[in-house]
Order: C-alpha cells, then sequence, then structure tokens
C-alpha cells in the first residue's frame, strides 16, 4: 500500500473512531493487512489502539500485528493486556518476538508470563532472552528444520510435514550430525530431485557459513548481505546449531543502522524522535548543542581577544560568516564519507592515512578555489581603501586554511573513532563542527592581525 | 568474512602480485568466495584485475565476481573483455544483471553482444534494457516458476525438474492463468504436502501482492519490507507475469538509498565518491559549497550594512559564531529528522503543518534555553560595561531567533520539497544552511543595533 493511501487509511479510521462507527471499523480492521494496521496504530492513543485490537477476529493477524509493533514504542498498549490474554497470543507468534515483547514488560509480569508458559516455549524464549539485542543471538529465530545427515531423502521430506508443521517457508534445510552440530544444508528442490533412497550427507553442500551467537548484528548483516543467502545459521562455541537470521531481519537491521547513523551524525540521538513528544524530543538534543554552545563561546573570548584588530579595522568581522561557513561545510562533507564508508565497508579504518591525506589534498584545492574567489571579492570591495591587498589575502588564506583543517579534522576524527572501536557517527558532529569553527576563527585574526599589523 | 581479514587478504594479494607469484596467487583466488575478491578487485589497478580475473578456473564464480563488481564502477575492466569473453561469461549471469553490464557498454560493443546472443537470450535483456534503471522492471528478473493453474501437484513438481533446472532457489511458485495473468502462488511445501492429484487452482493463494514495471525501486523495496516478503512479483498493464524483484536485490537498495540520501545531505554528490580520484571528487563537492560561498558573501555585506554600530561595539562580532553555529546546528538536526522520517516513511509529507509546528516549538523552546544561557554568558562578561544588559538581550534574542528560525526552514523547505515531489534530501544542505546563516546575522545585527541604540 503506497504511504499516501496509508495516509487516506489512518484519516478514515480515525474518523469511524470519533463517529463510533464500530460496524463499519470492525470490516475495515479485518480486510487490513496487518503491516498496513500497526503505521495506524502508531498514530493512535492507547485506548483506541485497544478498541481496534480488540475488533480483530484473527488471532493471527492479533499476533502479525503485535510483532510489527514490536520495532516501536507501544509498551502503554501491552500494559493495558492480562498474562492470559499475552499467552494466548505469544502462541501465534515466532519466539523472537515474544522474546522482545517480554524482555519490555514489567519484571513481574514477564516472570508470570514465563511461568505460565508450557515448559517448552519458556525454555526457548529464555534462551532468547539471555543474548544480547544486539547480537546474532538476540535476532536470530529457533524455528529451522534440521535433518539428521544420515537419513534418506525420502524421509527427510516425510520428517518435513510431520516433525515441522510450523516452519512455514523453510529457507534452507540444515543438516546436523549425531550431537547436533551443523555439518551441511541441502534444498527442498535437491530432495525432490534426488533419488528418494540417497542418504542427506552424500548430497547435502558443506561449504557453509554460520556465525556464533555473539556475533554483532551488524556484523551478520553485512554477511548476509555480501553472500546474497537468505538465512544465515547461529551456532554456540560448540557449532551446534542454535537458530536462524533470517533476510527480511537483515533489512530491518540495516535500515535501523543507516537511521541511527544519520541521526547520530546530526546529534539527535540514536533512535527516531519525530514519534516522541516535544519535551524528550528537546530533551535528546539539548547536550549535543551544549557542544556547539561552548565551542561558540570559546569563541567569542578568542574574538574578544583580538578586539583591538576589530576596533582599527571593523570589516574583519563581517568575514566571520564566510570563514566558518566554508570551513564547515566541507567538515560536513568529509566526516559524511568517511562515517557512511566506514559504515558501508567501503572504508577500513586501517586505511587512515590514505584517507586522510585524499581528504586534505581535496580540502586543499577547493580552498585555494574558494579562497582566492572570496579574497577577489574583498579586494573588489576595498578596492579603494588603504591595505585593501592585504585585507584580501588575509580573508583568502583563511579560507584555505579554515578548509584544509576542515577536512583534516572531518576525516581524521572519525577515522580515528573507527580504529579505536568507538561509533564513528557519534564523533562526527560535536567534535568535528566545533573544533573547526574554533580554529578558524583563530586562524583568521591570527593571519590578518600579522598582514594588516594591527 | 569480517573487514580486518578482508584487509589482511588485500594485503597478501597485493603483495604476492607485486612478488609475481602466479602459483600462490591462483590458489588463493580459486579458494576465495568472488564476493570477498570483489572487495579487493576494488582497490586494484585494471592490468591486476584482468590477470587475477584470469586465474579464476571456474566460469561460475567469474560470473559472480562481475555481477558483484557490477555495482561499483569498472568499466575499465570491461573494456579489456572481447565481445566472445563477455559472451561466455554471461551464461552463467543472471539476466538483469547481464542488462546491467551492457547498459554500461559502448553502442558498437553492445549491439555486436546483443547480435551474436542467441535469440531468446537477447530478447530477455532487450526486455530489460527498455524499463528505466530506477523502477521495479529495470531490477527485476525473469527467472521465476510460473506454473498454469490447472495442472496438478504431481505434475507441477515433474515441470520444475524438467522445465525450470535453472532456477536455483524457487522463492515462491507462481500461477497463471491460459493468457499468462498472474492469478495466485502455491509454495514448494504446498505441492509436497496436497494429495498428488489435485489442480493447483483449488490450494493456492489468491490473495497477492505484485508491483508493475514502472513503480519506482524504492517504493517496491518499501513494500517487500513491510509485507516480509521474500520476492515480489512484477506484471505489465494486462497483469501479466513479467520478472520477480528478490529481497537481495532490496537490501542493495535500502544500502544504496540510505547512503544516497546521506551524501545528498551533505552536499557530495549521490554516489559514493571515495573511490573516485581527487579531482573528480573536488568536481563533485564545488557547486554545493558555492551555495555556501554565496550565502557567506551576502552576508558580509549584511555585516558591512552595520558597520558603524561595529565600530562603537567592537563586540558584537565575538557573538556571531555562537549565534550562527547554534542556528546552523538546530537546522540540520531538524532537516535530518524530516528528511530521514520521509524516507523511511514515519513522517508524511501531507502532514505539513503538524510536523512543522512541532519542529518549531522545539527550536523556540531550545532558543529559550540556549538564548538565556549565552545571554547569562554575555552579562558575565560585561557586566560592568555601560549597557551590558542590553547587549546580553540582544544576545540572547539573536540567539533565541536564530534557532527557531533553523528549526522552522529545516522542517518546513523538505516537507515542502517532499510535497512537490522534489528530493528532499537535495533540498536540505544549500538551502537551510545558507538561509540561516544570512537569516541569523540579519536578525542580530538588527535587534543589537535597535536595543543598544547604534
Amino acid at each position: 500500500m503506497s504511504d499516501d493511501r496509508n495516509k487516506i487509511l489512518e484519516e478514515t479510521i480515525k474518523r469511524l473512531l470519533r463517529r463510533g462507527a464500530v460496524t463499519n471499523l470492525r470490516k475495515i480492521i479485518n480486510k487490513t493487512h496487518a503491516a498496513d494496521l500497526s503505521l495506524v496504530f502508531r498514530n493512535l492513543s492507547v485506548t483506541s489502539q485497544r478498541k481496534l485490537y480488540d475488533m480483530i477476529e484473527d488471532q493471527e493477524q492479533k499476533a502479525v500485528l503485535l510483532s510489527e509493533l514490536s520495532e516501536y514504542t507501544f509498551t502503554d498498549l501491552i500494559e493495558t493486556f492480562e498474562v492470559d490474554e499475552l499467552l494466548e497470543v505469544f502462541q501465534f507468534m515466532p519466539s523472537d518476538d515474544v522474546a522482545d515483547i517480554i524482555a519490555d514488560l514489567p519484571k513481574e509480569k514477564a516472570d508470570a508470563v514465563l511461568e505460565k508458559m508450557n515448559n517448552e516455549e519458556s525454555e526457548e524464549v529464555e534462551d532468547l532472552l539471555s543474548y544480547d539485542d544486539d547480537t546474532a543471538g538476540g535476532i536470530m529465530v529457533p524455528d529451522f528444520v534440521a535433518l539428521d545427515e544420515d537419513i534418506a531423502a525420502r524421509d527427510a521430506i516425510e520428517s518435513l510435514q510431520k516433525d515441522y508443521p510450523d516452519v512455514e517457508m523453510p529457507f534452507y534445510l540444515y543438516v546436523v550430525d549425531d550431537h547436533e552440530r551443523l555439518v551441511g544444508v541441502v534444498s527442498l528442490r535437491q530432495l525432490v530431485v534426488v533419488k528418494p533412497c540417497t542418504p542427506l550427507k552424500e548430497f547435502m553442500t558443506t561449504d557453509i557459513f554460520s556465525v556464533r551467537t555473539d556475533m554483532d548484528q551488524e556484523e551478520v548483516a553485512k554477511l548476509v548481505a555480501r553472500y546474497d543467502i537468505l538465512a544465515v545459521p547461529v551456532v554456540d562455541d560448540n557449532n551446534r546449531l542454535m537458530g536462524i537470521v533470517t533476510v527480511d531481519d537483515v533489512i530491518d537491521i540495516f535500515r535501523q543502522e543507516a537511521t541511527e547513523d544519520i541521526l547520530k551524525m546530526a546529534g539527535v540521538g540514536d533512535e527516531f524522535v519525530e514519534t516522541q513528544s516535544v519535551v524528550s524530543s528537546t530533551r535528546t538534543r539539548i547536550p549535543w548543542l551544549f557542544a556547539s554552545c561552548i565551542g561558540g563561546i570559546v569563541a567569542f573570548f578568542i574574538i574578544g581577544h583580538f578586539e583591538i584588530s576589530l576596533r582599527k579595522v571593523a570589516y574583519l568581522a563581517a568575514f566571520i560568516p564566510v570563514i566558518m561557513g566554508m570551513g564547515g561545510n566541507v567538515g560536513i562533507q568529509s566526516s559524511t564519507i568517511v562515517v557512511r564508508g566506514l559504515a558501508t565497508g567501503r572504508l577500513v579504518a586501517n586505511d587512515l592515512w590514505a584517507v586522510v591525506g585524499k581528504e586534505l589534498s581535496i580540502g586543499l584545492i577547493l580552498g585555494l578555489f574558494y579562497g582566492g574567489l572570496i579574497g577577489f571579492v574583498a579586494h573588489l570591495r576595498f578596492g579603494d581603501a588603504h591595505s585593501s591587498a592585504m585585507l584580501a589575502t588575509s580573508v583568502g588564506l583563511a579560507v584555505l586554511s579554515s578548509m584544509s583543517i576542515a577536512a583534516l579534522m572531518g576525516s581524521l576524527v572519525p577515522m580515528i573513532f573507527g580504529r579505536i572501536n568507538i561509533d564513528p557517527a557519534v564523533a562526527t558532529g560535536p567534535f568535528v563542527t566545533t573544533s573547526v569553527d574554533i580554529v578558524s576563527v583563530y586562524f583568521y585574526f591570527r593571519i590578518a592581525s600579522y598582514l594588516l599589523g594591527l
């Protein structure tokens, strides 16, 4: 459904809610895909959410809706659920989503739910809860097919039908040995094509990727993308198959990581804040602006230090914006390229000097070009005045130094952060912008005071 | 393979190339996954690329390598290929990748290749070439399974083995009517589970998503992500099945779009430039900086206009950096939230006033906070001076107005661009930053001149 159609759906549902048109609401709710409903739910009050949820007739649709919502904050809605109600809908949800929801519940409720689950299920969920959220273990699902390497193709098909009625779309059929260790993979297609009596180990593919439960989710996602696979098996330290990470989760990881990077670079937290209230959104943004505020105050004292020069040549002040602006923008360009390059794997943190050297060259070339241009404009403006040439030269040199320093800092800071394993996206905004501002202003006044003999 | 191990691989290959250690190179090349090789290839000269490529023994690995490389610029390597050589490796490549490579060839070579292909293949490729690159038609693959709705499950399995030996991993088995129109979908699992004599139309799922050939690739990607499907069928105007877009291509689209957005916002083009030379990279960045340069020069004339005020109170200049900096940063925050919100579908362009209103409120609150803070610092610094209170008030008000205007422009500009279907990411950088700078400086000097009676 396109964004426009979703907007119409949302408007319609809101209108019907206001009117209390229950019959119409029920009709719409039950024929809309849960993924579309979840978009509408995000913009409704808890009361409305609860009302609509109760209108859904199909338990499975309820489960899909909750799974979709679980990516966003919907703790308020979940709090309205009784323990039994949760247990009922959990039966229709993949256990990784169940674990996600239970992790967000208040302690007592979570314990109550786990207690009432049947043993097998609660063990599965508790296993998942024991892994870190951002690791392969935290995002894997335990719904995979594991077949014994010694059974025949015919028996494998039978086992599929009998033992795995829940695994709707088996991506790959994994083959394990007597100790549940992952030894190979076969496709449904192969099972159907080979002679029925062939044992799996004779035709399985043994060259198989797997990841450990503690691998970072971003690494897992990169692997899946690089090798174009639909699912990657997750194994424990003894190579025993614990779960799979599927390609649809990988998509979510990439979108989430890209959004995080973008938001962090702009200093607006690492989760999407537009759904938050004005107050919490303001609170997220205040600290980052503080860095820039401190930087501005330092620049203030630097300029204050040159007050005498300024009194003599008041026009010096008029060039502050262009010098800061050019430096700031080149700095953003360089750091954006480096941060995104590191995130997508196109740059490697070990290439530090090659990358920084290239950015610095670009900064120098751009600085020469714009330094010349802006110096020339200054010269035109003050052509008749005393020491116009020196003023123009000062401004040109200031632009040149500001832009080269910005390119240097903009690439060096995130590269170094990347190397010592601190998220480069966090570093970029505050450090780079603020320090470029300060250094640019200082160099400008130093150069001008010297050249103009102030 | 992790990034570190890839780096080691690259170093090793480069060292062996320098030494001319052919035997070792051949061994390494033939045991490394083509996806990993492609990363190394990107940092090698054409001569080395060609040398290594020729060492690959398996045609299929050659094909995978070229497919992987085709996402990046590798026209130099392709130019070393003879027509026959291309034809040979094309046999092992999916036809969408073949079409991508042919699209990049010089006209005569492309024609020569198409001419020498067998009819069926060249028609397939020419069909693909006729679609716009960024549409469903441009990214679909024609390798799908289409079964007649009237045949029985047993015959469908047989047909799979006989007619579709090339379709390695059938995501879904599509069902078509006599006119090749898409009517449903069945899973391999269903085929195996139902009674062998049941006709497909009796158990197929008829509730099926499909997209038109001309749908934008980003829309297609969003659909696949929203509904967690592995592949979406692409149909023409008559609902005839033309191809499928698979989930692995969707991952590439999302990564590519996120990178494009990030780069465009920083004004560094829309393709990754770090692999480009210093000169071409500089050329990409110059125009965007020009907007900021013009803005800086306008700010220069505005400040020049207030020269008399500046002569009287030279200290006014010292606050320019903090006022510009605070405004600029809030502007980047607001526009980042809006651009990314629109890209991920969390914000809708029609919500213009709600979004802008919220950002403006945040800008006002932040402006009050920081305006007060910075005004207070100004007051502390000039506590003893004449009209210190007025100076502090001017600075505070200037910060407040700069930050609110920045939040307003930062959200309004991309929202409007989104509404009139211009890419909001392009708008953000130049328009917002430059105009915020100009307006901030103007308001500051206006307010100060008035309050200080200059």
